[in-house]
């Protein structure tokens, strides 16, 4: 008989944040990091949620990561918001600086935030729902570390390269997608190769290049991106924009210096916000209920909207609390020893 | 014997901006169509190329396209430019609006164009080319015509919705990549049908939502995005951001209004500008000479450039004229009468 646990999510945060504050973490990074993890377990998103304190508390250990950074703040009369994360966890940095682009953003129309020097371990979609909380439009990116071939190419060069957009929806959870620009993220191949199972094709090459459905030569060479040269534009794009534009690191730079893909790799982070009332310039009306015409549409040809397994998850966990296996349970009092 | 003309490419410039004056086009509107077909067809996109004038009288004489439009500028103190193009073409909105972009992105970091109420028929590479030759990079995008079925949907909702970026690089052509949301463009289906061929697995549906390879039904049918799931969200981005969000048409109801998909559709575009030397903030020095590690890196893997091909033909055709079939002067002198 398995046993379940259901946690508030309240009483699940505490715990992890105090896991993390044990490790070494000032109040401030262990609070920020804390939420988004509890935010995967709570949206059933296990990639994202508690699996990842192990991670995180090893690149802590390797003094690979500031565990008691203090971000700072610049803000300007230019559209550019910038947080130096001071070598801390990406999301203290991006807490900070939401409010200052949320005021930018509704200022100018457009806005950025910018920020440098982070360590990044999570999901991007809690940022872009925050944005999309303050009624504005989001799309966030980074790097990695280099473990993708650009197409065409036969060696890694790219990251996985995530990117997320979110839309707010009046009275609804916002239309939001965050997603690897790898055809699969690197732990679905671990977890094939665990389960003993080939790869589909199309996912990966070895390390001489060639095609494999191998888990282990994949591991040892490289993933594809998502949709052929196209997937492989964006994510260059991505290296771009969030990585030289910003004056941080690329993909190949930040696996140089971290010198292995079993920490969290230290780069930057570009996320732009977009005001849709000043964008549509009061033409056809609210630009939000216009874009219900959208949603109508893609529900009605029966298919789904990107988050809504998330949403669904997380009303349970609302009502229910968060649900954890007994094999969760005891890796949790593991890492809080 | 097939003869072929080598035009030089004022010459031909001169040529096509007659035909579109005869048909009723103002001059400002008849040089910027033309600039971009000579454009494209010096660059070897026959696709983009003068193959494109016929569709474009065709609009106009549907009463479809105001072919003598006169755009408006609206600049203020926000990082959005707003450019009403009166119901033209794009082509004149967008050069119109280019100078007030680059400004604002100048002073801002970054800044949005955003065109409203225009004929939409040409490639977006020009202008993303445009932006970097002022040293900025752009990200251009726009929604169509509904043809397109979301993932996991059966009938059209979503246009080929294209997506364009241009980097800019010392001494060298931009990095510039430029392609439709969908696997193929619609005239790649036009072309197997011409050709009885079947489309590879995975391009279209047909009417019924189920998948097909017969070029009629797929007509008949939807067509698919690119990359699945991933591609179909960066799609349904597009419709928002250039739809929705600035306040214009989205493909279905672009489509809607024109009632066909053999003319060219009136909708919104927006095209977003960065700095990279704000952005940069001066951290690891000049952003665009670390972006050419990137660049090192994707050629030293024996990957190519996106536009390196179109960049090669454009040298030749600047060399020796742009090479026109007899077929392609017989058409030209069609177009003229």
């Amino acid at each position: 008989m398995t046993e379940t646990t259901f946690f508030p999510i309240a009483e699940l945060f505490e715990l992890v944040k105090e896991i993390f504050v044990s490790a070494g973490c000032s109040d401030g990074q262990a609070a920020a990091i804390s939420r988004v993890i509890v935010a995967g377990e709570r949206d059933g998103c296990k990639s994202h949620g508690i699996y990842r304190i192990e991670g995180c508390l090893r690149t802590i250990r390797a003094g690979k990561v500031v565990p008691d950074a203090v971000p700072t703040l610049g803000v300007d009369d230019s559209a550019i918001v910038r947080v130096d994360a001071k070598g801390g966890f990406s999301n203290a940095a991006f807490e900070l600086g939401l409010p200052a682009l949320a005021a930018r953003t509704r200022a100018l129309g457009l806005a950025a935030m910018v920020i440098n020097n982070c360590t990044h371990f999570s999901a991007l979609w809690p940022e872009v729902e925050a944005i999309a909380e303050e009624g504005l439009a989001g799309l966030a990116m980074c790097p990695s570390y280099a473990t993708v071939a650009p197409a065409g190419g036969r060696t890694p060069l790219l990251g996985t390269n995530p990117m997320a957009f979110g839309w707010p929806r009046e009275n609804n959870h916002p239309y939001v997608f965050d997603f690897a620009t790898s055809v699969a993220a690197r732990g679905e191949i671990e977890l094939h190769r665990r389960a003993g199972k080939a790869l589909p094709e199309g996912w990966a090459l070895d390390a001489n290049g060639e095609p494999t459905t191998s888990p282990e030569q994949a591991l040892a060479g490289a993933m594809l991106p998502f949709g052929g040269h196209k997937g492989s534009a964006i994510s260059t794009m991505i290296e771009l924009l969030a990585g030289a534009m910003i004056g941080d690191a690329m993909s190949q730079e930040a696996l140089d210096v971290l010198g292995t893909t079993s920490l969290a790799p230290n780069h930057g982070e570009l996320i732009l916000a977009f005001d849709p009332q000043k964008f549509s310039g009061g033409r056809k009306g609210n630009p939000l209920a216009h874009a219900e015409i959208l949603f109508e549409g893609i529900m009605g040809h029966g298919a789904r909207l990107p988050s809504q397994r998330r949403f669904a998850a997380r009303a349970k966990s609302i009502a229910d609390g968060i649900e954890l296996s007994a094999a969760e349970m005891a890796q949790l009092r593991e890492l809080r020893q």
